[in-house]
Formats: C-alpha cells, structure tokens, sequence
C-alpha cells in the first residue's frame, strides 16, 4: 500500500529548507515518545502488536445473538467506531446486515428516541464505552438503556445483553462488572480516548462489524514503522505533518489547520481529526484550531474564505485514488458549453480535478496545503491513517512543549454541571455556575 | 414566540457600554441595508411578502404524482433545503413519509449511487437548483439524472421529472426551460444563494415535504420587524449579533465564530450558518472562521481547545426550551455515585445544564459567549432564525467595509477546474493548474 502526499507550499517562509531544519527537533521528539512508550507511560504505539482474539470472541457472539448493536460512548469512546462505520460500512450497511448499527454519542431525547425505535430492545446488545466509567452523558445513556432492557426482559438477561469498554482496573463500570458479572474488555490504562480507536474501544465494534481488525492492526503496523523513518523529514509522514503545521503555526502564525475530504466516508475520519488534534494540543493558550470540510461541498461554502480572507490557514486535503464504482456523465447537450465540457468524464474524474483546482487556486494566493492520497479506503488504509495522524499529534506536543496526552481544560465544565446536576459534593459548583448564568445578560426577542 | 439570548461577556474590552456605543454605526449599516433593498439591489428581505402560490402549486403535483423527490444543488442552492429537512423532519421522515426525500449536494460517486439504488428513477422527480445554471457539480449531477431518466421512461417524460429553480432571466438552464419546455421557478435576481432559503430555493422542497411555508416567511416577517428596533442594540437580535462579533474581532481578535448547537436537529443549521458567515464576510483580508461545533458530543472534543487554547475564539450557543420528547434517566445504582445524580433527571434537562456548565466555565476563563434560546423547533423559529442572521450578517458587510453579497474568491478555482477538465476557451488555465499540481513536492510512504 502507498499512501502519497503532495505539498503546494506557500509563498511565505515555509520552504522545504526550514523544514529539513526541524529534523533535529523532530529525532528528539522521536526520542521522547519512545522513552515514554518503552517505560510505559504512553501506550497506543503497542496497540498494533496486541492480541485481538479476546475482541474477536465477544464479537462473534453478539453478531450470532443479537439483531442490533448499539454503541454508548461520547468523544473519544464513539469517534474511532463512527470513524470506521461510515468509511468501511456507510449508510446502506443497516438496511442489508445485521446486527444493524447505531451509535449514541449525545443525550439529545429526539436522537435517543430515533436511536431506541430503530431497535428491538430484547434483541438488541448495548456496548457502553467509557474509560473512567463516569462520563456523564454515556452513563445516562446507559441508565436509559438498562432500564429499558430491564422493563423488556429482566435483570439478569438484561446484564447479558451489555457489554462494558473500560478501564481494566478503576472505575464504575469496571466496579459494576466485579460486582454484577457485566461482560468486559479492557482500555489500556496508558491509552487515552482520543488514542484509542485501535484499541477495543474502536477494534470490537469494528469486529461486530465483520471488518478485518488484523488488516487495520496491520496498515498501522506498517505506519508506525514509515513513522520511524529518520533520513529526512519528507520521508516520514508523522514527521511532515507534524513539522510543516508546527512552522506554518510558528512562523505564519496560521492557528487554523482545515482538513478537507474529498470522499464523504471520510467525513467522519475528519471529526475524529479534529478531537485529536484540539484536545490534544489545544492548551497553554496554544494550539491549531481544527476545522472539517468536504470538498466539492465547501467550495461553495468556505473558498471564498479560505481564498480572500485572513491568511491563517494550512490546508490538508484527503482524497482517494480509486472510488469503489462510478458514474460516467452523459454527453446530453453538445450545444450547450456549460453542460458539454462534463460529458463523458466521470463523476470520480470530475471530483479529483476540483481538488486540483482548488489547491492549485489556493496556492496561486499562498495558502499552503497538503494533500494525502489512499490508493482505496479499506481497513489497512485506515489502520494506517490513524496512527500516521496518532504519531504527527504526540510529536506535535514535544514541539510545542506541552504534553499531548492530557485535557485538563475540560474539568471545570464538567464539576460545574455535575453541580447543577445535584451531585453530592458538587453542590458550591453548581452554585457557582449559577451565578454566572444569571449574571449573564438576558434579553428576549418577541417576533 | 420568543426568542431568548444570553450573553456570558468575557473579561475584556468588550463590554455594554462599547456595545451601546456602536448604534451609530449600526444606524447606518441598517440604512445603508434599507436604501440597497429599496434601489432593487438586495432582495432578500422582500422575501417575507412573496406569494408562494407558485411553488406551493408545483409542490403538490409532486407530492402527487411521485414516490421520491431528489434535489441536486451545492452551497446555496441545497444547504436551506437540507436544514428545513433536518430540523422539521429528520432521518425518520423516509421510512414513513412519501415523496422520500434526498440531496445531491456533491459529485462523490458513492453518494450518487447510494442515492440512485435508493429511488425507483421512474418514479422520481428531480429538483436541480443553480441560479447561475453552470454549477459544475450540479450540471454533471443533472446530465447523470437525466440519463438516468431518458433511459427509464424516453426523453419526453423525462423532462416531464424535472424542475429547475434558477435565475428568472440568465444562464444554461433558463435556457434549456424556455427551448425544451421544463418547468422552472425563479430566483430572483437579487437574491443570492446564501440569502436564498426563503425563496422557491428553500420554499418549494419544503413544501414537497408538507413544510408549512407561509409559518415559515411569517416568523422570517416579524423577526425583520424585530432586526429594525433601533432603541437598544440588545433588542434588535441583528445589531446585537453583528455587533458583538465585530468587537470582538476587532477589539480583541477574536478571529473564530464557533456556532454550537444542543440539539442534533439544528447541526445542519450550523454548517448554512457557515456558508453565510463565510462566504459574505471572507474577503479583503477579512473575516470570521466559522465553527461547527455540537452540544454536548464535542465538549469531549473541542472545549480543551476553547477553554485553553488561544484566546481567538467568541462562542454561539443554540438551545431549543422545548423537546419534541424527552426520557427520565431511571435511578438504578443509588449506591454508585457516579450514576446516582441522573437518576429521576430528564435527558433533555441534563442537555441543557451541560450548556450552563460549559458555558460558565469559558465565561470564567474570558472566553465570551452568545446563547440563542428557540422556545421550540418549528416552521415560525426556524423562519426567524434565517432571517436573524441573513441581518446580522448583512450588516457586518458594512461595519467590516466590504461586500457581502459577491464572492469573488471562488472564481478562480472554478477556471482552472474547467481548464483541467477541458472545457473549451480555458485551456491555458488547465495548464497553469497543472504547473502548480506538478510543482509541488510530491512524496508517499509505503506501508
């Protein structure tokens, strides 16, 4: 499998020069993550050697037991799944397989109940994701679903028909699986939400999917070793992508970093994008803010931004080499020049020169892009873009001098709504909360 | 109905007082609006008044005659349609409702299949929405419709399965309505994509879906009446909206508009709300990065990033008062303190002390933040919502110094596609994108 990438530089200060300048801080950063690694603080560079047959079980069980599978889990514990879904399976998938798929990854009561009237509860496995096992939103959901279960087929066969992805030691859930007799697999305790997709939290429903979890195993394997490569920056893709968003934040002051699929089963991935990178540089009053795109779409949408507004941006554009089918354009109108040009090109031919139209018009006003190229979406190709954009995050982290594999900045929301929650201990907080709310100024429109 | 807004102001130097102290600029923005509408240059906010007997009579002989109702468009000419769809009838509508309803808004061609192997082409009326008649995308979609089409049912019938809506006078296909009779409806000349929701581009796919269109340019007629009160910025939502953005870019570069919707039923809403921040305020150099952000999925994901990170960001909050539906999370572990706070809670109500919770926690660290409350998600909201914000948007035009209602910047991109995919009279633009293309580094890992 090749992956390509193509860099339309600039016309600023970000030359393939100062790029091959960062190779000693890239080695060092290298360094680093191999020595947290090897003394075991930092654990998804393991993930591809692991044994998945304790995956491969369970899976194998829900898919012969049950009609439908609904993932619980938020962040994190729902992207690496979604991520895998929409790319390898897609929107069809539930209307000709089973056991048909749905993720819950908000409290929304108008999503929850679309989500629970597309299932038969009794037939139906609820695999509940959360690494500290006390996120609220997956817990509530996961209440819902047990009572649920319980009102349609009892306590016992309802805990039968659960699935827990936690922490192997701590937590409520780990708790409730000690106590209760609650099916588990494990997160490694040094594998954090956002590093998780190749473990079980992304690689069982995956499994329950029917997708090859060796294969993804496999293509990140054999990234995680192009990712070592040290004979030049350009070479080793975590490096490029690493290097080149950490000058063009540096030295351009761009704090914008799109990501722009032309593919929409890559959407998805583009989210998962996002969540990684934001969280995972995102502090110390630095970091990339990310933004999702999808091209031909946001041509119409973003282009004239991108183009004339303010010069913030790196630009990295995801297409793929060869489409699963398509369709050719009929040549209808001859007479007509705004219709004939497109006749007898297919549609896949059209989308790809649009990129190349629009990184080229990009380019031509010095707004630097990237752009990866699969040769095919399949499950090597994703194992392999994960842990290229996994390896590029944590080096981006030792550049920066910040760590990437903590989030402290998400604590203070949380404490605040547990306050207004009710939740014993936290009772100043939602007093706290209170107060700002109200201090707030209010106005109201009547139309 | 009443629409609530809050306003959790941040530690600078945006404060009331420079808010009030924008009236004047806002007294002329607003006039400078008027005299551009009342000169026939600006129709959007005529919009209200039309009469949508015709759309209203084209839509119920589709609702007749066909079982499927597919609308090509891209940018503009789909994301109004898309949002009504999804905040008045959502992923269910489909497996009950009928014409199904669907979207062509890119050329991927495994969108397009997906979308064909869904419909029965004989029973499908085709919407292709371009005001300019030569959108690439939806030309290329159009002519594979059409194809399609000629081969189920001949070449009469199918022009009989197509409408266009396009502009009154100009462009390919008002050609191809006035040479080979397909019925047409009209975008008014000076209305432009991004404004057009509340013309037939928007109106008549919701009436096919029974969307009741005159609630719709009701509530869109008292929120202009609301966009007019000039007593106080805070009461008219178009001053305060504009207003505040424009303080906070240009008093405290605050270069990033995150719009965060709690409610899945306004994410489309969000990216319409993109287009429209985007493309009429991205030029010159200027203009805001709009941000899509969902409630509470990506407080696991973005608000790291907003609550640590640089301090660019000022925040748009969507809550609807009421849900449709809502379920109590059941009391089920007393004993485990991490669940026992939900239980007896609604989830709608834990959704929206999430937003209190976050919202407070950034009003805490400076980062300031706007709430928009709809009582409910219906015709009337959603009418009022579009027209708030064409205003707001309309107005930051003027107080920024530049258009926003041209979009020069996307131009280019679009000549070196035809060139590249050789359309005649741009050849030499085919070249240059491939200079560009070819120039840039080209590198690939192999895994």
């Amino acid at each position: 499998m090749r992956i390509a990438y193509g860099l339309a530089l600039g016309q600023g200060r970000v030359t393939l020069e100062a790029l091959e300048g960062l190779r000693e801080r890239l080695l060092e950063a290298q360094q680093w993550l191999e020595e947290e690694g090897a003394r075991g603080e930092v654990g998804f560079m393991d993930l591809p050697l692991q044994d998945p047959s304790p995956v491969l079980q369970v899976a194998r069980e829900v898919r012969n037991l049950y009609d439908h599978f609904v993932l619980i889990g938020i962040g994190g514990s729902s992207l690496g799944a979604q991520t895998l879904f929409d790319a390898l399976r897609g929107p069809s998938y539930n209307r000709h397989s089973h056991p048909t798929f749905h993720i819950l990854d908000n409290v929304d009561p108008v999503k929850v109940e679309k989500t629970m009237s597309e299932v038969k509860i009794e037939a139906t496995c609820f695999c509940v994701v959360s690494k500290s096992g006390s996120t609220a939103e997956s817990m509530a959901n996961f209440l819902v679903a047990l009572g649920l279960l319980q009102r349609a087929v009892g306590r016992e066969e309802a805990r039968k028909r659960i699935v827990f992805i936690t922490d192997p030691h701590r937590g409520t859930l780990r708790e409730l699986a000690r106590e209760e007799g609650y099916r588990s697999l494990d997160i490694p305790s040094n594998v954090g939400g956002r590093f998780s997709v190749l473990s079980p939290v992304g690689l069982f429903p995956a499994a329950v999917l029917g997708i090859d979890v060796k294969r993804l195993l496999e293509g990140a394997s054999r990234a995680l070793e192009a990712c070592k490569r040290q004979d030049s920056v350009t070479h080793n893709p975590a490096w490029l992508i690493a290097g080149l968003h950490y000058l063009y934040q540096t030295l351009e002051h761009r704090g914008i970093s799109v990501m722009m699929a032309y593919h929409e089963r890559l959407s998805t991935f583009v989210d998962w994008y996002r969540q990684l990178w934001a969280e995972s540089l995102g502090k110390d009053g630095k970091g990339q803010t990310p933004v999702k795109a999808i091209g031909a779409v946001d041509q119409h949408s973003q282009i004239q931004l991108y183009n004339e507004g303010p010069r913030d941006k790196v630009i990295t554009f995801l297409q793929v080499e060869n489409f699963a089918l398509d369709h050719e354009i009929p040549h209808l109108y001859p007479h007509k020049p705004a219709l004939a040009y497109l006749g007898r090109h297919r549609l896949g031919e059209l989308l790809k020169r649009e990129l190349i139209g629009t990184a080229s018009a990009l380019a031509k006003r010095g707004v630097p892009s990237i752009t990866i190229t699969l040769p095919k979406i399949d499950e090597a190709c994703m194992g392999a873009l994960f842990m290229v954009y996994e390896m590029a995050t944590a080096l981006s982290g030792y550049l920066y001098g910040i760590n990437p594999f903590d989030q402290p900045g998400v604590e203070e929301g949380k404490q605040l709504t547990y306050g207004l929650m009710g939740r014993e201990g936290y009772q100043d907080k939602g007093y706290e909360a209170q107060k700002i709310w109200e201090k707030s100024i209010k106005a109201s429109l009547i139309v």
